[in-house]
């Protein structure tokens, strides 16, 4: 296959199950341009079948080795799987370096797996929506479980996990009150919590401590996104998202496969109650609210760059390094070119 | 002091060193609107005295030991210093958490110390400013060194913290592999790193390996922020920032205070660096570019929720859920409405 090959013979190859034109797919939706925009486009009718699942935890909870036990279990089970690893970029690298693609190596062989590492080069917005768009790529290919993986401390990465159809929050014994802290972030977007590496001393204090979270934040609604253009309209109907789903706790020692089978069913038991009374169609409006808004925002803004000549801004910034001008009047000028 | 003040009668008070007036600022910037535009604009001009320190690192780095450190440092030093703590945040509490907050309490009863968390609802553009615009007001309220708390995971955070004058990348030794793949994406913004909990074992393993990969990047540009709307302009005199500037790695026992002062000296030494041949202008225009960018974001997106209907905004999330249209087409709709 040559290097880049034109939507039209690319997507019906994708369509078929073709890795390599998956993977080639990606790396177009990575770079942006309007080849991706025809790309997406073109497989967009054949999505909406694969589940999506955000696998979120702190460095050092073994959420990576959590993944690929899950990875083995649904490929026990019959089913296809993809693993997305969203990863703080590197620029400098010019791509994204994940320590556990080496667990994972013993699982490439296998044709119904395919794991692939998001490079995040660019804005913020930038990795939120080429993550978006790489998931719709792996949902057409036909994968029918699709695991996001995100370091799930800052809040992008918090984001692109809790924007799948069942979020999976990780945790380990004993990492720190500052890991406390950040579970606070996080207790939004849990469908279900597991607690790794539980063969630890001191997983039944963290235990209690999240299932004393979970009782305070009882009745309190699953309200995540309602910043932003599109997402209060769109997520408007559903008041709390997870009411009538309790958030349990789990225990898993991943790296001997200790606990899996119990997430697996749970995440199925997710999906099940999901399909009920059109919840899943809720998420999946407020994925697409968020799709269209970075597509608006990052439009919006090539837009600001081609209307400005570069001499204007630089003079621009100049008057603001000298305090001669305020951020906010400067940013008047540039709106004020837009017309 | 009444709940709200107008900018009139809190920007005097402010700049004459009141806390509680500095405390109501970065509260009204925080929520946005008008007044807290007419507040920037006022204290604006008095900006760009204090040196911004960013100091971030992975949960279990004991990076808030080591700012409480620093902190106690420069107070024994006679100079001021302010704190903002960037942490990822909960919606749910309507608030930040921060656990190491206690550690701090010993230092609220000084005068010349303000501590700060920030509280970070809406989006991420929207933490980014808030914690731009705070930066201003206790710049202008006239501490000495500021410095900028970030968790160091996530991308936003990165940025954050890589925006400050001098970056300090704080390690651990022993936080397993997935913290290796996390430094690629610090390597960039650090001008100093430090190996925190140096009595632990494995501390020369750390120091190591990062200095193998401060080796493998020299002569790398330090080049971030290149992207989006007025970055690549605005920073484009600067080649590669960190021309002539050996990053180092320093040990540190923060919570016994081994190695703080080296890391102060390290810190002015930076700063005295800085000042030679205007690469501190160079950083100042930068954080200025990214700034202006920021409000233009904010205000381009206001203008689009403002120029739709919300019915007609639902009606499109419904049409691409059902996949009927793609979010690529449904997003151009949006910015047809806009003209």
């Amino acid at each position: 296959m040559p290097r880049t090959l034109p939507p039209s013979q690319l997507i019906p190859r994708l369509l078929s199950g073709d890795r390599l034109a998956l993977s080639r797919a990606i790396s177009q939706v990575e770079e942006g341009g309007d080849e991706a925009r025809d790309l997406l486009a073109g497989i967009f009718p054949h999505t909406g079948r694969g589940h999506l699942i955000g696998i979120t935890g702190a460095p050092g909870t073994g959420k990576s080795t959590l993944v690929t036990g899950l990875v083995q279990a649904y490929r026990t089970a019959g089913q296809t799987v993809a693993v997305l690893a969203v990863d703080p970029s590197s620029p400098f690298s010019g791509g994204a370096l994940l320590g556990d693609r080496v667990r994972m190596s013993k699982l490439s062989g296998d044709a119904g797996v395919f794991i692939r590492s998001m490079a995040t080069r660019g804005s913020l917005g930038g990795l939120a929506a080429a993550t978006a768009d790489a998931l719709l790529l792996l949902d057409a290919a036909g994968y029918e479980r699709i695991l996001i993986e995100t370091v799930g401390v800052g809040q992008a990465e918090v984001e692109i996990a809790g924007a799948a159809h069942t979020t999976v929050v990780v945790e380990a014994p004993g990492l720190g009150d500052e890991v406390q802290a950040i579970k606070a972030g996080v207790l939004e977007i849990a469908d279900i919590f597991v607690v790794n590496k539980a063969d630890r001393p001191g997983v039944e204090r963290t235990v209690g401590a999240l299932e004393l979270m979970l009782h305070m934040a009882e009745g309190a609604p699953r309200q995540l996104f309602h910043h932003g253009l599109l997402m209060e309209i769109a997520a408007a109907p559903v008041e709390n998202e997870n009411d009538g789903w309790r958030v349990q706790v789990f225990k898993t020692v991943a790296a001997s496969g200790g606990g899996i089978p119990a997430i697996i069913a749970e995440i199925e038991r997710h999906r099940a109650w999901l399909a009920e009374n059109g919840r899943l169609a809720a998420r999946e409006r407020l994925r697409m609210a968020r799709s269209i808004e970075q597509i608006v925002q990052a439009e919006l803004l090539r837009r600001t760059r081609a209307a400005l000549p570069a001499d204007n801004l630089a003079a621009l910034v100049e008057e603001v390094t000298a305090r001669r001008l305020d951020p906010y009047a400067a940013a008047e000028r540039v709106l004020a070119r837009m017309g």
